[in-house]
């Protein structure tokens, strides 16, 4: 069965068993691009939906819609939430006009639901997406500040899965404090660390990185909802703003507040940049910690062979009994389309013009897949990997001692020429700087073993004590 | 009811309904990251099934495979390229290890498919994922190998649909010979030009990428396949390498040949970028021209209003009666979306490492949606959006015989300095060049409206001959 | 005159005139890349310096530095920085291994010019670079603490020519308090805005980056200073690292503190990455500002014309009296070239290894070519083109009063319907909403004329209370 | 002594001592945003100097130029192009306005000193930039000409150090053709290759860029010189367009020619974006390169150790001996920069408008810079690096032979299970694959030896042998 529905450029037949109506099924029409739907966005319809409800009753407390159609509406809006009702959002995620469509996709399942609630039919008889569902509101205002809310959510999320990772980051580091090895800069053996050492680095990341999602994660809380089109408020009532706020607030749980400059709020979208950016900032840190591992985990021969990762599968179709870093290039990968996503988010916020941005729609579509990526990524890399891992305290120990810049220390004893010296001659004769040392006679067996033992090498507050000062050097 | 399968790492159960095997339900447990799954890849999954009868048929023509099972694994692959079966694709995009689950998925189905012809069962009681279905190949060549076949189509289907945009802008370039309008640049008022000119230079920008299209598709044609895990061809048997590409050129209709230096194609993925960077260039192209629309169509009243787009949708949920350019911000959106692709496929590109590139996977899932989305929003964008622009002839008309630009003309029939003076004068007092130039008997006004008529100043072939040759002043 | 100098490679003939030595000789012979050499970086120079000289002073303190030596070091530091003597840098920024070179370019000068101090010759007789000046350090923990240090000082630079941009636009948000304008959403007419409203829009941007810029620039006071080469000190000797945070907070005046996790320091440059984000996403707003002077100024008669740009230079070689808005667009190239040094640091963060990551250097080389341009290019798009943009009221006004968007207001009053059909109207016979509703009996004159003056619809305060509240509607 | 110039906004004091004139100076005044000037691009000045030099003479050609005027122009274009006079054009590369800055630059010098030839003096007393010099031309037409001119050269240049390279790699691909060493796929243990095997890869991707090259090249060639301000010509006389062809192919040596359809040259710089994607193509593959000679060379006790890469400094200031990648590290760093580069090129081609694109200058910036690194890098990479790898024969041997991989193999002959079998022990018993087929009793130990000896492993000629078909397992 079909119904008729009607907007400025005319009529169109709409099935009848589904709740979106005309303009919605105009998008569909214009805009089939992609299998990406509004309905991959269920956090984001559920800001919308409160958003909704919350105008509503702000519109009946000021007295410019009924109690009858509020009442409706808010029924209307608490099933779509409550019930998670995603189907009815078709609309594709790019089509143009800064997201009227997503609204309107919005606004018209409420509006056909609450008209069935009131009359027993769709169709527009008592309740109008755009007289009544959408009343005071602007696809401008309302679809930015779900979007804040949205990501409010996601902030939350994307710390606890950081959390746990930092949990089994902090273990790894006790688990491997006493593992001795070889530190690496530019992939040359460079002095003693601990594989202890290496993953509380690891861990103090991921520590900072939450406290850094939480000072951005306030910036989602200012909204733009009640400016309308363009900042000016023009379509709403007085009393509207300080009840939609007050509303929101108790209907969503987040301590939302009004923008201190609307014009500002509707021009500029650097916070979604911004946003991004956080998101970026934590993927070039996991990227490298998960690369980090595989090549600590490269061999099991001839490779680095410091620590194992846990085989999740085999690892190819025809080299048997291989495996690979699976869980690290996933994660990887989800970096890559991190960046990609930041690069889309820049170009489409440079792009803004005059009294609107209008790729916001863009910009969400990017940062929920970025969202959602690093909180599965993180949660499946922390559990199936991370926790896992084991060290090749032998290997760690062997490359540790065999080190040519354990010279250093020898450096800071007798001077960086001498130093060099016997780092080249250990280098050429393939022996260890402590063989060489002792050789020369510059130390006797047992200092050379002392000073050059690679556990007190890694350890701040043994290696500054292991050089006795000698003032006359100096 | 379920079956017991077996792989390196131990056994899993399945339900005994799918096709799918142990390798890839691991990998549907390791990595459920995302909703984008194989099965969103079908003409790659094609062109990989494709690669499987003809190195099954190739097996059996050197004796290495058996006609049975040789039989069961061309019908399995038949089956499921004429009938479509793409539900049995379960992995992730998001995976580690260059792909491997990608082919073992492809395997696993196509063997238990066989070994159910053959047997009535599932299970690799006579058809083995691994000994028959893999048998001399690896995923290392065979899954770049369907890769750049499915990038062939692709290619094919661009091209068609740029034609298709190409005959539009033919049509209106035609349509707008004589629509005299003004120049811009840097959004200033420049001097005459005709709207069909301007068609005609988004009509080149197009045909030219469909030359590019054409040069750019051959390089998928060189193929790895046969140099298994890393170039070396190890894992096949005498006579593999030329059965195996006779038959793929005949099954899949398309003329590939073997790579002549299998390391290169294994080491690097620069053909990769190259068909990014060419879908890149084409959207910038692309982008530009949906914006000149945007630009041109500003208004209707307050902007330059020289164009009229179709409306297709109601243009905001609070402005009655207002139109978006929908289409071409559409058009635009997809154009960030191949940027952002283009750079992760930059930096994956860049990440290979040693003997193969482990993210060719992450590019195909790049490229794959930068095709699509091209290829559905340029036909969108052609049907709903160019073919049906019109021009607003008058406002055309009088912005470009108001522009203080043609003093031009002036200038190169009086000097620069002169048609400054003349230029500064018209902007001061809110005049036309033409009644400056009467004004200072300059010219008479007979001769200054011939000299300063807007179609012919637009028109090459009549413009330099507007000012005959003074010998003297030069 | 040549001198000799000599290390772990060999010996090398250095003029010597210059006050650098064989490391820095063999650097430039090494990668002659570039034009862009480390005297390009006087910023960062200094801060070297300072910590040498602060290094120093902590080894005499503990006694592993004679006075002779120290004071005579520190002399040398202080010539370099208060001479600014950058002519002794000539290292290309292009180079490998983490910046080894940088340090040893310093560390050669100062020890050069300090055993002249003591001996009257260069060469090391009595101070060497190694074995005195970098006593303690490493590159790779003097180079980024010198590099937060310059970017603190950065940011310093760039809050105060933010600031400038802020008063500007305040005055002429002020002084466009009453210019009645339209609003552009998807650049087609919308509401009335006033161009006071738009610039205290820009305004806000700039205060809240200006905000942004405070909160991030204190992320440049943890050092990772005394962790030497990985983070694990060694090479340092008991006491240094009090005293050396100590010195250099003197000497420098900036308040530098020790980071908690060394480890995390050396592996991460995510800090590197948030700054590039933070100067990005203030490129974001600046680059659309100044695109928005450039739509709004297009004309200037068939374009927006709504505000004047000062002319600065002729703008067409060929079209006399042409002007182009050549400070918005020199703006909007810096905005561009800070993009895309976020690209390069982005893959140069995320291709960092085990422990440290050997990229510093080129982020070093971005980051200051992004605040140089940012500050230098803010300062002349406020003073040069800012601060002199005129507003052409009539043109703002009759935009305003014409648009059909302000059927909106229609719509608050009389339903979403009966206003979309007045718009359409209003379109189709080229009259003013005012004019439609009287003819169709909806107002009369005087109340149309009050319900829509276009400043009142801008007006907030206002225009909220234009439509009394009717209950039998809703 | 200074002199004065005049344009149209009024007049400026000009030291006497200078070529260049009042345009110069305000675009020097308004824009002092960066040190780099016009003058660090003498190959593109040299392109504008020929352009102007065929300009003038097709001028006097026609008729519209004295011969008097147009031999000083002349002479003073040859002064400029044969003496290399560089120093004259200090307009910063940071400017708006499409580069009018930078063809008045030109126009200004040649003008003063064509005058000055002409009259002895400096000032526009007998030749005018723009009346003479300047005559028939726009910088919208000349500077992309000079454009496409200056990089035809450049690509020149790039293939011919890129030739060098392909040398030196196939010369190393030649010694290196009997190392075995391991082959890696996801940094793990994969099967036998030789060195020379993967050199030769590095070869042909060396030789597929110089063809890329080659083509690409092609599209310098067609110009939109003549199209003047937009594309329609005005402004030009009378067959200058054939002349100024045809005296530029004389004067420059390139076979230029006149681009079909102007006005798609005047809108779109998608050819700008192509050539900087074949730069970027370029970089990803010698990246990737670059790193695996870090990769490859890491220890040099506890890393990879396969090839040693020559010491051309000292590798850190406090690890004396260390030895670091310098030569690597540079070259990828100044991929990154062409990375970084592109993205600018990207979004500025993105943001054409209308009927040119207003940002080439800065895509000129960018290319040249990007030319310039990958010229100047390959060259010292290839100089200091790439001919004096060494491969350290034994370790790569060794790691041959104990890879797990190498059970590929055994499951050619005895299938994948058995094979997965053999590798899984072999692992947890640490012993080679050919202790176990022994143990197993799979295989004597001749046989043992013969099938796993890794020479033949890694060679396809050998490899596809020997297994011989075994018709029954099949």
């Amino acid at each position: 069965m079909m119904r008729t529905e009607k907007d400025s450029l005319g009529t169109l037949q709409i099935e009848d068993s589904v709740y979106y109506g005309i303009q919605t099924k105009r998008a569909t029409l214009n805009c089939p691009v992609s299998d990406e739907k509004l309905n991959k966005l269920p956090l984001f319809i559920q800001q919308m939906v409160m958003i909704k409800k919350s105008a509503s009753i702000a519109n009946n407390q000021i007295g410019v819609l009924s109690k009858e159609i509020c009442d409706a509406i808010c029924m209307a809006c608490d099933e779509i939430i409550n019930e998670e009702i995603y189907d009815q959002f078709p609309v594709d995620l790019f089509q143009g006009a800064g997201g009227t469509s997503f609204n309107m996709n919005i606004n018209e399942v409420i509006a056909n639901r609450a008209n069935e609630i009131l009359t027993g039919n769709k169709g527009y008889e008592k309740v109008h997406p755009n007289n009544h569902v959408n009343l005071g509101q602007s696809t401008n205002d309302v679809l930015p500040s779900a979007m804040n809310m949205a990501f409010y959510h996601y902030f939350q999320e994307l710390s606890s899965v950081l959390k746990n990772l930092e949990d089994v980051l902090k273990k790894k580091s006790e688990e491997f404090q006493h593992v001795v090895k070889l530190g690496r800069t530019c992939l040359q053996d460079a002095v003693p660390i601990t594989l202890g050492q290496e993953f509380s680095g690891y861990r103090s990341f991921i520590q900072r990185q939450i406290e850094e999602i939480k000072i951005t994660r306030e910036k989602c809380l200012p909204l733009i909802l009640g400016g309308t089109a363009i900042g000016t408020e023009l379509g709403t009532y007085q009393g509207y703003l300080e009840n939609v706020y007050k509303n929101l607030r108790e209907i969503s749980d987040i301590p939302v507040e009004k923008k201190e400059n609307f014009f500002d709020g509707f021009q500029n979208t650097d916070t979604y940049v911004q946003f991004s950016s956080t998101l970026k900032s934590l993927a070039t840190g996991l990227s490298k910690m998960a690369n980090d591992f595989r090549i600590m985990s490269s061999g099991p021969r001839a490779g680095f062979g410091e620590i194992k990762i846990p085989a999740v599968q085999p690892g190819s179709s025809i080299m048997p009994g291989k495996v690979n870093p699976v869980m690290p290039e996933m994660m990887i990968q989800i970096c890559y389309q991190v960046y990609g996503n930041d690069y889309g988010i820049t170009i489409a916020a440079d792009k803004g013009e005059l009294d609107i941005n209008v790729w916001v729609t863009y910009m969400l579509k990017n940062l929920t897949e970025s969202f959602d990526l690093l909180i599965n990524g993180i949660e499946l890399f922390s559990e199936k990997c991370v926790s896992k891992i084991e060290a090749n305290n032998e290997i760690c120990q062997q490359y540790a001692e065999e080190s040519l810049a354990n010279s250093t220390i020898i450096s800071a004893k007798f001077g960086y020429e001498s130093a060099t010296e016997v780092s080249k001659e250990a280098y050429k004769r393939d022996m260890t700087i402590q063989d060489i040392v002792v050789e020369k006679g510059l130390l006797n067996e047992k200092q050379a073993k002392d000073l050059l033992n690679p556990i007190k090498l890694a350890d701040p507050s043994q290696n500054v004590s292991l050089v006795e000062i000698n003032k006359k050097n100096r």
